[in-house]
């Protein structure tokens, strides 16, 4: 199934096969109905399907576009949503046994958002507990279903990867969009914090992100700016800006490499692939800086090298609620774990969690002055073979603790298996960090790569 | 009824009452379900009652008050629960048709942490329509069944003005603490934006705080401080903090009397009430100043002019959602008002609010720095007759638009019905305005009053 992801055309508009002509909304939503017929019973990227609704959104936005008159550049375009996620026409189970079947009676403001732009929702994908690291499902990752999709948002990547839909939303506080489309060679975008509505997301935590992930850049950017558009961000908060269309291209002068506490664990062959990146980028004139040449930057590294235990610190507080409420014996031991450690923790500890991390935006936001992006691998490597925690998020950690725009982009690979090149923006700086993907992707296109 | 009010110590620790050994909690709860038995056909300040559950709840308080051993100073307080806030052993109705009957499978953040601290959770309080303007249920002020208890927080204030609960929780995004515990004889408290844990309450809204109503002000903190002790404030925000015990009593010099856009709607003899109270401030020696001799405070006093419509423009765009995925007919035609006024909002429009919102706040900061707190009223004046709209809100609107604590204290009166005297705080110091409350009602005790 690799062919799949090495043939897409990451720059297509999710309209242009629409307007053209070349096939409808009804055609493309047939065809993924047909690859879940052949291909789901081993990956498990659903927890459940509405067929009926999205073949009756399918023919409304046929009509549409037939008509000339489509509600938005990603109607038609045909769209899972992650579980912890809330939809009126089917349950939303958080991947735990506790929420197993769960009822909501409404939309989340992302999904509401989606069906008003015209999208065809077409199922739940799974995600592991309550969007953290266990996995009650069995999803495989597309590429090889002996290994991981990653998670949280398993199904939504394994699903795209896998050719069972265009698009889906995810999640992330850690490395829960990222990885996952690291692994199944899908794009991944994690927006700034607060820029799209996480209402009725059940992703309340204070560095969680609503996100996409998509077959082509320009989905994961136009799902992302029709939700903004239509619902905005966070109550109180700054929304997403920029148009539904992809930005122009961005040419950078200066990246910077950030090499995270996860560069200790890249696999050889991963770093070698990201490697051969950074000469292309040179080769493009394109300086690359790294920790070496400034010591803010070092600065910077090095307090990143604590970011994945002072997130799971702060996560730990915030997880008091609501998992004290709950069954102790249906929650996993990995959540179990966390609710040890939230207990021992005072309001006092969390609140100087959350000023160290507050310490650690601040230096990023100076190194970022002198830089047009950051440069990274989106996970450590290809996706590990199944176990209890869907691989290591240490790659993603940084951007989600920072609350920055972070990109997965499906251009290398790990002995033969999907590796996500990563770009990290700057705060509300999502259009930019777009216009820096496009400007990559048609580098490469030109032979660059 | 009002005599209930009358006698009440507003200083009394809600654990004296079990500690002295003169009462417990199962004959507290005892005496509130025989109060609701008398008088809750005319008030209707309940959707539901937990009787069973409340009673245990009860019972295993006694049981370690006897032990000496309360998990906390709100062991054994009966409480009620505004049902716009989730709670697993009772339906979320959200004041709406369209949520009837919701069983949410968890307790709200504030819920799990009262069932902690050992409060009793005896029932669900009456909400207007999603916490807004409309009201479905027919909740009756405990004072003159004739007039409205105010809203949103409707029920809360009816129940414990009504002698039929210790306290409850209520949200405040207008005027929805305040003005329901001004007319109902409460005392009412609406803490700094962020400081109480919004989790599960549904009122994710952009000024929207979570608070307490009850009978004395000892109750109206330790019931607050014991819910920010155990699940914090908003993720990522400072919470709530103090001790559980009421702070200790902080004599003022120099107190603003802000009028804001209610003044020219105040009742003559509410105002004369106010004026009589201004006059007990400076028998102690405390300067009341006012925007005639300070140009920014009179500054603020001009942009404050505009603080409810600024309000309602915030909240018809946060409305999108949920409101435009629900059935449009079973929307109160308030509701349907506020969505239109949303739908014709873009985010460029949205975020201009904000800024406006932001800039008002700087101009308050400015003017609070020169003094110990603000004083106005807490109502135009006593509950008025019922009709479709709970009152006018017009002296709530300033303290949530600004985002800064507030509080109503039961000490007043409008021909013979309740007012509420309002003190409003800096941003974050709610431990402050308590202690400001507490010089006044100490003050009033020793003969100043």
């Amino acid at each position: 199934m690799t062919e799949a992801g090495a043939v897409r055309n990451l720059l297509e508009d999710p309209g242009a096969r629409y307007r053209s002509g070349a096939t409808t909304p009804t055609r493309v939503l047939d065809g993924y109905l047909a690859a879940i017929a052949a291909r789901e019973g081993q990956i498990k990227a659903f927890t459940a399907l509405n067929r009926e609704g999205a073949t009756a959104a399918a023919a409304a936005s046929t009509h549409r576009w037939a008509e000339g008159r489509p509600l938005s550049p990603v109607d038609g375009m045909v769209v899972g949503i992650k579980d912890v996620i809330e939809t009126a026409d089917m349950p939303t189970g958080q991947g735990s046994p506790i929420w197993e079947g769960f009822e909501t009676r409404r939309d989340a403001a992302s999904v509401q958002a989606l069906r008003e732009a015209g999208a065809v929702v077409l199922g739940k994908t799974t995600t592991t507990e309550f969007a953290t690291r266990h996995s009650f499902a069995d999803t495989r990752n597309p590429h090889d279903t002996a290994r991981t999709p990653g998670g949280s948002s398993s199904g939504s990547a394994a699903a795209v990867g896998g050719g069972m839909l265009d698009a889906a939303l995810g999640t992330q506080v850690v490395g829960s969009i990222l990885r996952p489309a690291s692994y199944c060679g899908a794009v991944g975008f994690k927006p700034s914090f607060g820029a799209l509505n996480r209402g009725g997301a059940n992703d309340q935590l204070s560095q969680s992100c609503l996100g996409t992930i998509a077959s082509t850049l320009c989905g994961a950017w136009a799902l992302a700016a029709a939700i903004a558009k239509r619902v905005g961000g966070d109550p109180g908060h700054p929304a997403l800006r920029g148009d539904v269309d992809l930005p122009p291209a961005r040419t950078p002068r200066r990246m910077a490499l950030l090499k995270t506490a996860g560069w200790a664990q890249l696999e050889p062959t991963a770093r070698q692939a990201l490697e051969r990146e950074l000469d292309l980028w040179r080769s493009a004139g394109v300086e690359i800086v790294s920790e070496a040449e400034d010591a803010d930057f070092a600065a910077l590294e090095t307090a990143l090298g604590e970011a994945w235990p002072l997130t799971e610190r702060i996560l730990s507080w915030e997880f008091c609620w609501p998992l004290r409420s709950y069954p102790h014996a249906q929650l996993s031991s990995i959540m179990q774990a966390r609710m040890a450690v939230g207990l021992e923790m005072s309001l006092d500890d969390y609140e100087e969690a959350l000023a160290r991390r507050h310490a650690i935006r601040q230096s990023y936001g100076r190194v970022a002055e002198g830089v047009d992006g950051f440069v990274t691998l989106a996970a450590t490597g290809a996706a590990p073979r199944l176990d209890d925690t869907t691989g290591s998020p240490a790659m993603n950690v940084p951007a989600s603790l920072l609350g920055v725009p972070a990109l997965s982009l499906p251009i290398l690979s790990d002995g033969g298996l999907p590796l996500g090149l990563q770009l990290i923006g700057k705060m509300g700086g999502d259009a930019d960090l777009m216009g820096l993907a496009r400007w990559r992707l048609e580098f490469g296109a030109n032979g660059g790569s």
